[in-house]
């Protein structure tokens, strides 16, 4: 029997529906897989002694990740006004927490979706459950590499947590769950409200301030000062961990920008990734020209950092910028995060053993910034329901520069007070730093019973363990 | 010319077909993946003076799998009946040896589809071949970690073409080929007969009692037992491998579970990714809690084998369970897989080197029982052959235990045999072990001919042979 | 309101361009990854003092492959006649420059889309942009290894622009740009022209006669012929790295194969896939087997080469063989690619670390040679706008082979001078080889500024700089 057109439109419907939801789940995996990434550069760029607690915490906090936002952060963050509308989610979800201020309402959280109940575990749902949760994964797995070699276990489990279920879901929904953030254009007409395509304010931002407060309260690893308070180098112990683990984020990446349209029909997907490359290129490239300038060498933990950086700051702008728009945003952050981790290491003597406080937090920053600013009005009609595309101040609309603004010191203004009282109250309960005696040591054995590298190599017969008894 | 109603009905099952075939070519992709997974996991778990033998081993087991599996496994699995109908593939592959018992037909293997003729090398059957391999090949690496460190490589190549040509494809043809064990519902009643979605029993249970079985015939390494039996640890010999190692299994086992829907256009592939991914976070954090307890320390080993042990548990009821079942499952499995491994290496007095029999068996055999207790008879609508969807038993069809528990009985009576016969006979006909010297100092140059990790390293001027003669 | 049918008509169009563009992205993602890959071969198979810098250079080539491209490469590779036409791009790309020899037109180069002014900066072209942007970068990526160890950092940044602007984007407009070669069916009758379906000679040849053009003109390494001439061995220093790499090869190919259908709406992908997949099996095994008889040991590191070079031949070829014909084009290149590299080293005396001569080049010919043997006529209808499906001289079309053979000739007339005279150019400028002195260190300290390996390890406190001051 030949289909009625009826028929054929519901088909259609149903194949577009599928397409959007293989693209989202594709995407998702590329995002997870990106912790491997996290893993390696943070191990590879601190030392020995220390892999096996490095890799424990950049391993570990991908189960609490999930756990955490099973039981509270997606709820929190989704299960409020309008993010559901996406990839056909029904609304059955929405339930929110507003408040009324100046006549406005401010939407800060949600409250529907704990633990995926069966009535709600859709396909749609469950794709944007993993797609949400892979980048809140992202973003727990950024401070890991700031409080490295001298953070204590049970303390970043702990931690860890609190990023999971409340840090992160609360800003995510002020962006991504139609909370008030997302709001500023419709009920200020500030653009088309604080605009952040992939995360570099709800992922990178708040991580990288995540980074600042915990290398702050935890102070510098030992040696990392000297009497004269200056910076010693602490040097990475393994490149071919740092470089590898740099090209698994980029891979990775196209899947946290690109997938970010959750849409497989929406073509746009495709000058996102696009500009994504370009930036990530630039990135490196400032970094490489900046590095031989200041330094006179192209340390490659510089070209490493310096792609992430590009890769962070077009996070943001990725969809809604030209070419030379996204050349330009990477170029800087290239430069920028050298600038920003040399003046966080001699100026604010800081220790952030990876530099993940000038990676994530300053370039995510620069990433809102020139959304604000280069946004060139191709895209983006109607989000966050305002009519027309995204148009950064170049294009004329200081409005969107306004809300960009307002949507950084908005992350700052939240994360870091709930960051360092979250880290107080843990370090009463179980202590926040290891021992001096253990730090020096290195955390294998002390911190998770094993050490990174044993075996004392090829040519001796082996680790004195195999041998007969 | 506008398109007739036709035309288009054509051209929308087209795009079907190829949505769906673009979904199981991208997880065949990560599930191929999976291979550089086991590789560092398994050399990572064991000692640096037999990196290039065990990494040897994992990458050449992708080579033998793919040529055993295109000359006879493919055939023997899958040139039966039904199994076509996926993917639009039509059933002129089918011709199968079915034997008749109890008045009931039992389909044993297949007899058609052998070396991939040009009359069947259609894109439907070409992808299931795809897929089917890799799936195959997973089982066929499961084996070497079991073995390792003491496993001469040419004993270790004919065994993998065995389990290639004939272990595998002749249970994978009772469970997805339309063989006697997907035909118990059909022929017996028991629910939807041993329903595994992708492969707690066929990849993991097949893979885990080889390694049983390997363990025992191949003994322990030396030194593994001192004079008074008890069992010496033998260290892992680095971590960041054995850490990369699992992001890249979890990454790729997404291919794994949520392709198995074998459609781009059936949506419950993200509800099987999001279980896929809960079970892997609770296996991890039940290892975490259990190690903790028993050890006093979170060794990242255990956390690894956990996440594992979870995705291994998950992988057969991925599709059919709600999420709270999906977290049970997973974090029983990271309990479970601890008291496993401690049990085979305590009371059994086995030498499993990467835990591979706790991990793929114990947790395989794991996975089909959770099938049989918590389908919840949201999915499954048809399949082979019953009407309505798969529940276990806490909903009421205690049939669905009943054939699970009977395809892990038939696994164990089929996998074990054969795969000791087979390994009998390959150690008359070559030798099994490597000798006592060359084991003690690493199977490297002995069997591989290079050493894993050359060179003095840097500072030293490099590796002797480089230096001017 | 109901749709009509010429409605439905047109969603459905864009449904199918959408999942071509997803297609083709998700296969750009993939090919990107193998960036990785190469890095860890070529680290791991060369020395550990030369990791920073071999990791540096791997790492780099990426960002200089992606700047060059941009502003110069893309425009000269695809801004010509009909290349667009694939994924629904529009003709406005299209100027090229001709010269008329013969009576013919000779496309040489394109002269639009130079970097992507807003205007074309469609989500078509942002795919076709990204796809080449990838295969490109891949290219520069091979002469890295055979200069490794040896190359001034400078030098080298400077020669893979020249890749990336010209070398590659010029050979690649005659094949894929509508160029000369791919005229020589439509032009004179020989078959459908040179056909290369994925970049046996566009990238792999390129590639490998690079390699082989700078090992004779950067000389060999210190020590590497003794003062009799005769090689001496200088073995690799990572096993694990060389093994994890080419498993990320092996997978990021199949983006590179399958995704040059360019459309996921073609199934013959699936078919590619497998080619590719029985390919690269065969190549491993016919290394293993030769190098057993040749050796008496299955170096892995031959396994590995044997792969790629299975990988590298059925490159061309995988759309349009049959499975028997991919099954023995890897064999093949499994035996070649060892006799290959034993000619290089030992009869022309030149010194390639990682065997980029052998595998790419001498593989890669033989790929485009056994295309136009064993094409056998199923695919390629109307493939540079000649008629039928593509089929060799073993099909009966010695044209096609002839096509062949002017496409490998044409390669190396273009890309050996060029490139040694770029690299004679940038040796007057900035000198290609580091120091005796700095060589004998390694390259790490006196090119790169750091060490690839540091840190005294576990136990010892750590690497010096960070003990208390």
């Amino acid at each position: 029997m030949e289909p009625t057109v009826a028929d054929l439109a519901k088909s259609l419907a149903d194949t577009q529906s599928a397409l959007n939801l293989v693209w989202v789940m594709v995407a998702a995996f590329l995002v997870m897989f990106m912790q491997a990434g996290f893993a390696l550069v943070e191990t590879g760029l601190t030392r020995a002694k220390n892999v096996a607690h490095t890799m424990g915490m950049n391993f570990f906090v991908y189960a609490i990740g999930i756990i955490g936002f099973y039981f509270v952060g997606f709820g929190l963050q989704m299960g409020g006004v309008g993010a559901l509308a996406t990839l056909g989610g029904d609304a059955s979800l929405n339930h929110e927490f507003v408040i009324n201020l100046f006549g406005k309402d401010f939407g800060l959280f949600g409250l529907k979706g704990f633990m995926l109940p069966l009535s709600m575990y859709t396909p749609a749902i469950a794709a944007i459950f993993m797609f949400q949760m892979v980048f809140m994964d992202t973003t727990c797995t950024i401070p890991t590499g700031a409080a490295a070699e001298r953070w204590k276990f049970s303390s970043f489990v702990l931690f860890s947590f609190v990023i999971a279920t409340v840090i992160y879901p609360i800003y995510a929904n002020w962006v991504w769950g139609g909370g008030w953030l997302a709001a500023l254009g419709a009920n200020f007409g500030l653009g088309h409200g604080h605009v952040d395509f992939a995360g570099s304010s709800v992922v990178h931002l708040t991580g990288g301030v995540m980074a600042l407060v915990l290398a702050k309260m935890i102070g510098p690893r030992i040696g990392k000062f000297g009497k004269d308070g200056k910076p010693r180098p602490i040097p990475a112990h393994n490149i071919a961990q740092v470089m590898t683990g740099t090209f698994i984020l980029a891979f990775g990446w196209f899947g946290f920008n690109a997938g970010s349209t959750l849409a497989g029909m929406d073509g746009q997907l495709a000058i996102v990734a696009v500009n994504t490359m370009l930036a990530s290129a630039t990135g490196a490239f400032g970094a490489y020209v900046f590095a031989k300038y200041k330094f006179g060498k192209p340390d490659p933990t510089w070209l490493a950092n310096g792609m992430l950086a590009g890769l962070v700051a077009i996070t943001a702008p990725c969809a809604f910028v030209s070419s030379w728009a996204a050349m330009l945003i990477g170029l800087v952050s290239g430069v920028l995060v050298i600038v920003a981790a040399l003046f966080i290491e001699r100026v604010l003597k800081l220790d952030d053993p990876v530099g993940a406080s000038a990676v994530h937090g300053v370039n995510g920053a620069w990433g809102i910034l020139a959304t604000g600013i280069f946004a060139n009005g191709t895209y983006g009609q109607g989000l966050n329901g305002v009519a027309g595309g995204v148009r950064g101040a170049l294009y004329g609309d200081w409005g969107q520069l306004g809300a960009s603004i307002i949507g950084i010191l908005a992350n700052i203004a939240w994360v870091a007070p709930v960051a360092a009282l979250a880290f107080f109250i843990i370090g009463k309960l179980v202590g926040n730093r290891a021992s001096a005696e253990d730090e020096v040591n290195g955390l294998d054995i002390s911190e998770m019973g094993i050490l990174g590298y044993d075996d004392a190599g090829p040519g001796t017969g082996g680790a004195k363990p195999s041998l007969p008894a």
